[in-house]
C-alpha cells in the first residue's frame, strides 16, 4: 500500500499546534493535521438548558461547522441554507466525547461550556482532528478557570485523543485523508483515552462488510494513532503547562 | 446481573413482526422488540438529489422520527420545532446502514427510496430496531419491485440487522431497553450481516471509558444478537416470501 | 348511486377503534374507518402559553400530522419541509373542537392537554375521524387523572363525534373516501354532539354553490353518521368504562 | 339585543369601497366595513406549482396577513416571527372560496393568480370582508385581463360576498365586530352567491354548541347579509364596469 | 436634465401627508412621495430585550416591509419566504436613525416603541420615505404619551427628515423616483436634522466612483430637500399640534 | 486625545496580510488590524441567480459572519439561530463594494463570484478589514483566472480599501477600535478608490448629529486612512504578483 509523501500505513500525517489563536475564549487551538486544519475554541456562558436547571451542574456542548471554502467545491454557509446534517451528526459526538473526561457535577453557578469546532480545510479527519483540538483547548481553559479562582480543582478526569482509520484492499490504513477516504472499503472514528480505553467509536462499511479481525486491526491502528498524538503533546506542550502562550508546535513525519 | 423479567444477559427482548399495516408503501413493517414499537415504510420517489444527476443511479435516503407521546414525558413534534438533532443523527445512520447492502447502479430511470422510520413507543434500542425493521421492509418492497418488473434482479446484496448492547457494573448486557439504558456504562449499537460481518458501529461510553477487551465482549454479544434476529426471521418469516401478506409473529423470550 | 363494497349513501365506512395502544400517553387511540387510520394520544405538560398565564386555567391544543407514507404517493415529512398548510388547518379545526366541549376553568397548576394526531393511513375523512377519536382518546384520559386524584372531577361537558358528508351528482353522501372526494362536487365536515348540536362547521363547494336545500340534507346525514358512531360506541366501549385497556372492537358494515 | 351605534341584528356595518388604491397590481380594492380595513390585491405571475404543470391550468392563490399594527395589541411582524397559524387557515379560505368561481382551464400559458390579503385594521370580520374585497378586485382584474387581450372571454363564473353571524343570548347577529365577537356564543363564516348558493361555511360554537335550527337562523341571516352588499355593489359599482379608477362609495347604515 | 412631469433638479416630489389612518397605534402616518406610499406606525409593547434589562430605559425598534403588490412585479411575501435581506438593512437605517433623535433614559417602566413601516407602493426613495414619516408617527405618539401621562416630559431630541440623492451624467438629482433609479450612477440617502446636521448616511455608487465635489454637491441638495419638507411640515401640519386628527395635507410641486 | 499604544489620531492599527492560507479558494487573505483578524476567501459556483439568467453575465456575492468565539461574549452561531440582521447588512455592504469595482459582462458561461468573510476576532472595524481583505483576495483569485484561461482579460476595474473614522470629543479619529467604538459619537465607514473616489460610505451618529463641517473632516481622514494602505500593499505586496504564494507582511505602528 503506497500513500502519499511515503507516509507508512501506521503513520498519522504531519501534526501542527497553535494555541492562543484567539483571544476572548478561554482556550484556542489551531490544529493542523496534514493539509487538515481546525479551530477549536471554548468558551463559558451562564446557565444551563431547561432540562438541567436546579441540579447544581454544568453543562457541555459542542458544535461544528465548516467554512465555505473549507472544502473543494464551496459549500453553502450554514447560516443560510437549513443546518447541515452532517455537521449535526458530528457536534454531537464532540460533545459526547468531551463530557466523558469531565466531570460537570457540584457547581455552585450554572454554567455551560461551549465547543466551537470552525474547520478551515477539509482534508479529511476534520471530526476527530475537532475532538482532539477541542480537548486540548479545554484543557487550557481549565488552567485558566482554575487560575481565576472560578473551579477550585480540576474538572477533567481522563485524557483522550482521537483518529480515524480506513481499510483499503483490506490493509488498514491509519489517519486517511480526502482523497484515500473516497476509495476506501470502511472508515471508522476512534476516540480513546491515553491509555486505550474506548470513549467513542463510529464508522461504517459503505462499501462492503468487515470482519471482527479487520475491526481488531483497525482498533490497534487507532491506538497506534492515538499513542502517537499523545507522545507529541508530551515532547512539545509540556504537559498544557503554558496557558495560551501562543506556541506553535509541528511533528513532521 | 438481573434484568427485568428475568432475562438472561445474552437475550434479546421478546420480538414481533407485523407486516402489510399499511397499504400504500411498497413495504412496511411495525417491528415490537419489548415494549419499543416502531413502524418501517419504503417507498419511492422520481429523480435523485442533484449531486447524483445523471449518473444512473437511484439513491437511498433515511428519516426517523419520534411521534410526540412515544416518549415518556411528551416531546415536541419535530414538524413545529426545529429539527431534532438526535433524530437527524439517527436517520443518518440508518440511511447508511441499508445503502451498504444494496446496489444502487445502473438504473435506466431516476428514482430514490425512502426508508420512514417512525417511532410508536420508546423503550430503548429504537434506532437499531429501525435498521432491522427497515431491512425487512425493504425486502419486501424488493419482491414488490420484481414481480411488477420495476427492476429485472435482485437489488439487496447482502441481509442485515441490529442490536444494542451495554455495559452495566462491567458485565455486557444485550439489547438494554431505557429503564436500563440510564444506569450503564456505556452503549454501543451494532449493525451486522448474517455472517458477522460490520456494516456499522457507533456508540459511546459517556461514564467511563471501556477497555479493549470489554468491547469485544460487547461485539461478541451483538452477534449472538444479530443471531437470535435472523433465527427468528427465518423461522417465522419463511425468507420474506409473502409479500406485505399481514402477518404478525412473535419471539417471546 | 352505487358506492364501494354496496355501501349505502347513508352509511358509514366499517369503524374499528382499538384504545390502550401507547404506553405514555393519558389516553390513546387507534381509530379506522374503512382505510383510514388514526392514531389520536393525549397527554398533559406543565404550563400554559403566555396569553393564558396566572388565569387558573388550562390549556388544550391540538397537532396532525400524516406519515410520510399515509397518502398514496409519498409526502415529504413535516418536520423536514416547512410546515404544511393544510396540516396547520386541520390542527386548529381539532383543538377548537375539543376545547368546546371541556371546562378549563378553576384550576390550581396551569396545564396543557396535547392531543395528538397522527394519520397512519390516509383514506378520506381524516380530520373527522381525528375529532371522534381524540374526544375517545380525551375521555380515557380523564377516567385516568380522576383516578389519580389529578382533577377532583369531570371536565368533558359534552360528547361529539365527527363525520364528512359529500355531494355527488346532487345526492348527498355519508362518509365519502378519497376515491368519492375526488368527484364530489361539495365536501363538508361536521362536529356535532350526540343530540346533533353543532359544534365545528367547515366545508366547501369547489365544483360548484350548493343550495340551502341541499346544506340541510347534508347537515341530516351528518346527524345520523355522528348517531351512528355513537350507538358504536355505547354497545361497543361500555361508555368508556375500561380505562386503557387494550380493546379492539369494529363496526362492520 | 342593543348594539353599538343602534345597529339592527340584521344590518352590516358601514361599508365603504375604494378601488385602485394601488398601481401596479391588476386589480386592488381597500374594503372598509366598520372599522375594519382590508387591502386586496390581485396580481399575475408567470407559472403554476409543480402539481399542475403541464395541464394547461393557471392555479390561484391567497394569502392572508395582519400588519402589526392592526390589532389593539401590536402582534408580531409575520416576516420574523414563525408564519402564524390562523393567517394560514384564513388563507386557505379565501383561496377555496374565489377558485370555486373561476374557471381555471383551457389556458396556453400557465400563470397563477395571486390574491394578497393584508388588514390594515381589524376591528372583527376581516376574513369574511377579505373574501368580498378580493372578489370585486378579482372581477376589475378580469376585466384588465380581457381588454389586453390576455383572456379571450370571462373566467369569472359567478358573483360572491361573505359576511360572518355570531349568536349572542340566543339571538343571531350578523357581521359581528370585534367585541361582539369576544361574548358570542358561535361565530359562523359564510361565503355565499349572489343567489344564496353555499361556497364555503366554516364556524364553531366554542362556548357551547348550537341547535339545527339556530343554525338555519344563521344562515338567513347571512343571506340577508350578503344581499346587502350585492345591493351596494349594484348601486354603486356599476356593475365593476370602471376598470380600476379610484372610485370611494360608502353605504352608510 | 430634463426629469419627469418637469420637475427640477433640486426638487422633491408632491409630498401627502394624512396622519390618524390607523386607530390602534399610538401615532401612523400615511406619506406619500410621488407615486411612493408608506405606511408608517408607532406603538408600544412591554419589556426590552434581554440586553437591555434592568437599566431602566426603553428601546426603540423599526421594521420595515414591502407589501407584495407594492412593486411593478409582485415579490414574495416575507412571512412565507426567509427575510428579505435588503428589509432587514433598510429597517435596521431607520431605527438607527430615530434613536439618534429620541432619549430612552431613566424611565421606571421598560418598554419597547415599535416603528412599523410598510410600503403600499414603492417607486423609490422608499427608506427615506419611511425615515421621515415614522419621524412624524413618533411625534404624534409622543404627544399621546404626554397627554396621557404615560411619560412626563418630551423625550424627542430633535427633527429629523431624510431624502436621497442620485448623480446622472455628472449631475445630482434630488429625490430620484424609481425610472431614474435605474440609470443613476451613485445614490445615497441622507438623514438630516433641521439644521442640516448629519445623523445617517448611507449610499454606494455601483456604476463607477464619485469625486469629493461630487459628494458634498449631493450633501447639498439633500440639505435643500430636508428643507422642504420641513417648511411643508411647519407649513401644514402647525407643529404636529393636532393629535392624530385625520388630515391630509399635499405639497405639490 | 490619547489613543491606546500612543497611536496617532491619523494613524491606522498595525495592519498583516497573509495569503495562501486556504488552499481550495481561489483567492485567500487573513487580514489582521490590530486585534481585528478577519479571513476573506474568493471562490467560483456555476449559475447565477434567477433574476440575471441568460444575460451573459457573472455574478458577486459576499457573505460576513462572525465566528462564535470572535467577540467578547460568545455569540449564538448563525447557524444555528436565525440570521443575524448586522451580518446581513454588513454581507450586503461588501457585496455592493465589490460590485462596484468589477466588470461582470459579457462572459460566455454564467458563473457565480462568492466573497466569504469570516471573523476570527472582532475589535472594531470588522466590515471595512473585511472590504479591504476580500479586494486583496479577489486580486489574487483574478490571477488565477487569467492564468488558468478561464478569463481572457482583467476584470477589475479599479482598487478599493476601506476604513472606518470616528468622531469623540468633536476630534476625528481614523480607524478606531472596539474601546474606542463604544464612546464615539458618530461612527463611519468608507470605501473609496485609491485615487480617493467614494464607492460606498455608511454611518451614523446615534449619539448627536454631525455638521457638515465634521462630515468633510472625517472623510479627508478617510482618505488619508486608505492612503496608508494602498502604501502599505504598494511596498509589500509587490502589486499583488505573487499569486496565494504563502506571505505574511506586517505594517507595525
Amino acid at each position: 500500500m503506497k500513500r502519499a509523501k511515503n507516509r507508512a500505513c501506521d503513520q498519522i500525517r504531519p501534526l501542527r499546534i497553535t494555541t492562543g489563536i484567539m483571544e476572548y475564549p478561554d482556550g484556542s487551538v489551531l490544529l493542523e493535521l496534514g493539509k487538515t486544519k481546525v479551530l477549536c475554541a471554548v468558551s463559558l456562558t451562564h446557565g444551563v438548558p431547561i432540562f438541567l436547571r436546579n441540579k447544581k451542574k454544568w453543562w457541555l456542548t459542542a458544535s461544528y461547522a465548516l467554512l465555505p471554502t473549507s472544502t473543494k467545491s464551496r459549500i453553502e454557509r450554514e447560516s443560510i441554507a437549513r443546518r447541515n446534517e452532517r455537521s449535526v451528526e458530528i457536534s454531537r459526538l464532540i460533545g459526547r466525547s468531551l463530557r466523558s473526561v469531565i466531570d460537570l457535577h457540584d457547581k455552585s453557578v450554572e454554567k455551560t461550556i461551549h465547543i466551537d469546532c470552525d474547520v478551515i480545510q477539509a482534508d479529511g479527519g476534520t471530526r476527530t482532528a475537532c475532538v482532539t483540538g477541542a480537548f486540548i483547548a479545554l484543557k487550557l481553559a481549565e488552567q485558566r478557570w482554575l487560575q481565576s479562582g472560578l473551579i477550585a480543582e480540576p474538572m477533567i478526569t481522563d485524557e483522550i485523543a482521537a483518529i480515524s482509520v480506513g481499510i483499503k484492499d483490506c490493509t488498514p490504513l491509519l489517519d486517511i485523508d480526502f482523497s484515500e477516504d473516497s476509495t476506501v472499503q470502511a472508515d471508522f472514528n476512534f476516540v480513546l483515552t491515553r491509555t486505550g480505553g474506548v470513549v467513542e467509536m463510529q464508522g461504517s462499511a459503505e462499501q462492503s462488510p468487515i470482519t471482527g479481525d479487520q475491526f481488531e486491526a483497525m482498533q490497534d491502528l487507532a491506538r497506534e494513532g492515538v499513542q502517537q498524538i499523545f507522545v507529541f503533546l508530551d515532547t512539545e506542550m509540556l504537559s498544557f503547562s503554558t496557558v495560551n502562550q501562543s506556541i506553535t508546535k509541528a511533528l513532521t513525519a
